[in-house]
């Protein structure tokens, strides 16, 4: 049983705790947080050991009720592996400022650049190369997304050029702050970085990929168009992703039309948090025509990477030498279909 | 172990089915849809017995590969009660065109007419009254909030008036077709209907409303103000909504700003489908001051009937004839705070 | 011909500009800018003549290729009055070290407080009272709102007590920042500041008030509800609207049935920007029941402050002692109906 | 002065309406309407006569107060030239069973089949073609965009391919009953139709678009790759877009961040209804890399295809034998950039 500790319990924090606290081979022995509030207090009811990351407020948690059990740093001295979810770049001043001195193994989020970190990891295209890393950044929500199709396409065909349009989501559901309420927001750097992310994980794939950002909470949305190298059809694109392990191809007789309804079916799995970790493609959507492979793809930006935290814990740890044993443990335990 | 079924798998009756089930007294013995999706397919999956209410559609679940247990007379047969979970006003036509002459006790939604059911129902207000009734309207959402936190107002002072400007989600959140997307929708029709429907439960309550709709998908909102009777502090009324069995007073020591949070801090909770059953109040806006209170609350259009639903059952088939017994065990098995 | 200038050039400034510009007895000398941006480019192509608050920044105007006049305190010396529309809080400090400094009337908006400025404007309630003022607020979109549909009432019945819920949107058409995307944000301080601010035009008025926030940017909605002490019908408030010089009761023959349709309403008006001067009143919604009268009403928060600071300039200006003449005046130059 | 009629004044019609109306070779003799709204008061109002579809409803025009001149039919057989914006798929019916038996020319819009029609309409693309023809259909606003820059790329390159994902709005900012509120609806039949449809106008354009809807209101966006022929720059690109006559290159110093503010761009130019006819094109979004070019337009789905009906018009009755000038003149009178 490894001892692992979240830093920063938030959207993706207090996820990949529930996710690892569901496996046999690892087990949560603590949370950070700055501030008190129903994230900081649902932790303690679900019996998350509670550190604080600015020692000076332990009287706020006082004064909210929320029992404190030390400081984050207080937390690192016990961990085989920190998991840093906190905010974009915060995790790579806290890798030299912190994790190095102590000598923790730590993983990092997309928020963190590559060149940063060193490693990027997504568990089905390169578990591999991250056996035994000490520092480890899983990709993004979008890259994850990207590279779970993406990889099972190349297998069966070579890739020449990869297209791709990312229609985001503006703000997390919980997020009443930001925007935009009415208008949408491109990122008029075209290519966008979503691309040479892609690189960090798959090096030699050109993808090339345009962005926006609309009024909605719930997803993002991938537009892919791919330029084939082999001649394959539709069907075995669909047969690809049936046969991937965290792809879901979304049969036309369910009848799920938008976003909103990949969440309600997501809600009636049961799941935790009725969160999706699969990438939902649309099956009517895939198309292979003239050589080129179009399809459209949702990704739950606030999940997807969950199970792949799980897996890059086992591969930094050597918990399991083989990748695609540990993606079916995971997948098991989270009941990913 | 009486057995129940649901007619209208949908927003409503699934969520029911998931309740009933999970009682010991009472059983769902099958539940019916129309036309094929992936809402059918779950019902499926999670072990319900499906019935459809269109018997030439079947080819269309067989294709879907969705399995059919026979038709929803046939359910119907075999039911000691049946929750009625079909769009606003269907339900009266099936009490007088199939229940009445099958003799099949039936709960029917806030959709339905008061008058066209004869007996409407709200556990905290009323359970006595509907002991052993064979049809009762359990009343909509946003009634079941104003009887939810008017009642115990009015066992600690006598009421004059209450006026309420009820803020109405624009559709349910897997509902992509409604609208509005940018713009504000009144009833015009002022008072509207929500005050009268109150008197359906509490009869002498003076209850005038106003509503709108906005571009939301998540709650309703209630802005509430009552002229009281008696002099009481705002410390005597969030005792009140403490002490009620399905008020949320939200400390502000949580710091959850918006609806939005509200259903975050119900993912959090770990229950089926991210549910908030109770009526949360925002402890803050909780203010006496001269002789009126003001307070502000949300109500979970999804899900804040589905307890009183189960207790419906209950004392319709007199399986328990304390409505404070029924509630509590209700609001055991559900994890109600 | 009174020169005016404009401090602070954004959504009300420019409007403020326009309304000025389009009257016989004032006009524009200048605006003010802090920084190059679509904005800037337009006031200039409109002939308005541009100075800068920043003067280190005139290099970033040259770049953008914006034609810069002088600084704001070059403009502030040559001006009668100027209308001070920075952000909230800047224009209590701008009197205090500026405008007071070199003798200059100013007129400040509804984001400053009423005690920081002295006096409140409201042209149909309060203009006499302003005559000759050196500081004045012109109070809040919102204030406005209530002042122009109150005032009427009031004079056809006593009040007795106000209670209105504000429903307002979440941001402006062209902010594509702010938020909430998906969720109701409730100001959970009740009653909110928006009573009090009445009182500071009609000092006597018994106003409670409510206000929350939604995902809307076109429109605020006001939900009204008056306690009267005189026995006035439906139709006498109805006459008292259509009477009034800046309100706009919608006919249900209209079918007007958002803050949408309102909004599109005014573009065929063919109005500078599409804008909504008036307060317009949805006719059906207008129900006097029980000595109580409801009433529902929309307000542009954009624009319908815009004639009462071309008002509010006269009065300081004392270029009209009648204050109905100055808004016959206005309104007929900015076609309010 | 050629007499031309708009039938269904709506969000399309009303606009040609005020479009030709400015011209002075053509002008409005009559629009018609099936209902009585503000819409049709508003036309009254604005000076057009006003020729109802339905006879029957004349009684429902009077109780609103609105003035009727007529029955359509009356109106059809007093002119020389009908623009029809009815609904999608009505004009063609129209056109069979109407016009063609009064011998009268009709222009249609995108909803309608390009083969139906027989013959469709882009000013810069194909003005010649269209000269005299008496059955035309403008194309949508959507493939308008598409052909206002494509054919400006073409003109100075080859194209080999043109991929497109086309983000649209959900529903028009007047209509509050369309959703979706919180959500993405994917057009899942790839390529969608709105490449062929290019085709109708620029033949041997191979385009392979996708197409998705999102919550808002105010434009449509298209991200765009061209696979080029030829070797040219981006600032080849920017150049020809600069001399095209409705496209709108948007330089970064404007600080145009989003749909939401392009709109007000719209707003401060003063126009009727705040339109917006021209193709805004993110000037830094344009890139040509790898022989392909990337850009990123927002098209205005309420105008920009209303000068195209007016050179339309022109075209047909052969007003004027240039595009060319055709083009010119419309632009000259609606102030296009």
């Amino acid at each position: 049983m490894k001892n692992i500790g979240i830093n920063g319990y938030g959207t993706i924090g207090k996820r990949v705790a529930d996710a690892v606290s569901a496996q046999d081979d690892m087990k949560i022995l603590g949370v950070t947080k700055r501030s008190p509030d129903f994230e900081a207090k649902n932790a303690v009811e679900k019996g998350y050991d509670l550190y604080i990351s600015v020692p000076e407020r332990e009287k706020d948690f006082e004064e909210a009720g929320i029992e404190v059990s030390g400081t984050a740093d207080e937390l690192f001295e016990k961990l085989d592996l920190v998991v840093d979810c906190t905010p974009g770049g915060v995790g790579a001043q806290n890798m030299n400022d912190i994790y190095k001195k102590i000598g923790l193994k730590a993983i990092f989020e997309g928020g963190e650049d590559h060149d940063a970190i060193g490693s990027s990891f997504n568990a089905e295209s390169n578990y591999d190369a991250n056996l035994g890393k000490d520092y480890v950044r899983v990709v993004s929500c979008n890259t994850t997304g990207l590279c779970r199709t993406l990889k099972p396409i190349r297998d069966i065909s070579g890739i020449k050029k990869v297209r791709a349009v990312m229609v985001r989501r503006g703000a997390d559901p919980n997020d009443a702050k930001r925007g935009p309420i009415n208008g949408i927001v491109p990122s008029t750097t075209v290519p966008s970085h979503h691309g040479p992310d892609v690189q960090t994980i798959i090096e030699d794939m050109n993808v090339m990929t345009m962005a926006l950002i609309v009024p909605t909470t719930l997803m993002h949305m991938h537009n892919i168009m791919v330029e084939l190298e082999d001649d394959i059809t539709t069907d075995n694109v669909i047969d690809a992703f049936e046969n991937a392990y965290r792809v879901l191809p979304l049969d036309p007789s369910l009848k799920i039309g938008s976003t909103a309804e990949i969440m309600e079916y997501a809600k009636n799995l049961g799941r935790s948090r009725s969160d999706m970790y699969e990438i939902p493609v649309w099956k009517e959507s895939i198309n292979v025509t003239d050589g080129e492979l179009f399809y459209m793809q949702a990704v739950h930006q606030e999940s997807d990477v969950v199970p792949e935290n799980v897996d890059a814990i086992r591969a930094m740890l050597e918990l399991e030498e083989d990748g695609e044993k540990s993606i079916l443990k995971t997948n098991k335990v989270m009941g990913i279909l």
